[in-house]
């Protein structure tokens, strides 16, 4: 698997931009896969992320249970298997198996990381305060991972009602943000 | 100015794909504006928005004290003045005139709208349960406007480093999510 060990520190650019992101759970009969673009960075070091998860959602409990999860970040590429999973639920499917994605060990969590992705953040759950009000779970990212071979990810950004956005053009500006 | 009012049951397709947003508050000698990437949305209707606010940005103290902005939705066509926003501070600086941006007046906040840019959301501060601990604020949006001129608005998206993709093309997939 062509990846490389990412620095904690640059996480923010990967989720800032809000792609649509896969969110991978273990326990239960097999690994469960989540599409999910409610997301937002909270800190940058440690990289704190905030993100919803419905509890109509299969990966709600899996994530309560488990405490531990992977955001894998996909391209446009996989765009067909990002909404299947977004489309299907892990109760009666392994989604693994019917899109044909690749689960791969992670180094700090149970849950896998998905091969086909271009990014992986391992998490962990870190605070539930707002999980009963509005399913916000705040997860600290452990370790992060990154394929350098995809130079520029075709990121897709979800519009409403199956409309998407892929990732264009870059500019640079003349920036004191980080 | 050419908006129109817009369903506050589809303000999650627009920031849904990760823009760079505006946010204007009320309060103080003039009206600021601060530049901010790292907001989520909570829930479709009410539209709630979660967005991270630092405390020390100038905007933090007008935001607690009024209970009130606008996130304002810019394009590519200012994003010279969008990172003028986020590198300067309110503290000293009357933003709106500094970068000839043009405030309007909202319909339900104090806060102005921005002009310059395709979509505002008014919004009402509701939940300030992790400012403390994230300066993560919950916003519900009571009304939002869109310039139905601009059919495919170039929302810019921040990479870090002063990197910033612009919004590309559209596909669409056959989908049963919102």
């Amino acid at each position: 698997m062509a990846r490389k060990s990412f620095p904690l520190s640059k996480v923010y650019g990967l989720l800032e931009p809000g792609p649509v992101v896969l969110v991978t759970t273990a326990g239960g009969e097999h690994a469960n896969i989540m599409t999910l673009s409610w997301h937002t960075m909270l800190e940058f070091v440690p990289p704190l992320v905030g993100c919803v998860i419905s509890n109509r959602n299969y990966s709600f409990s899996r994530l309560l249970a488990t405490r531990e999860c992977v955001i894998n970040i996909p391209t446009v590429e996989i765009a067909g298997q990002v909404v299947g999973c977004g489309n299907t639920s892990g109760a009666n499917l392994d989604k693994f198996k019917h899109f044909s994605l690749t689960p791969r060990p992670a180094m700090q969590v149970g849950a896998p990381l998905i091969e086909e992705c271009f990014a992986h953040l391992e998490c962990r759950l870190t605070d539930t305060r707002l999980v009963d009000s509005y399913c916000f779970f705040v997860l600290e990212v452990v370790k992060a991972w990154r394929n350098p071979a995809v130079k520029n990810p075709r990121t897709i950004h979800h519009l409403g009602g199956g409309n998407f956005m892929v990732a264009g053009e870059k500019i640079r500006l003349k920036s004191k943000m980080k």
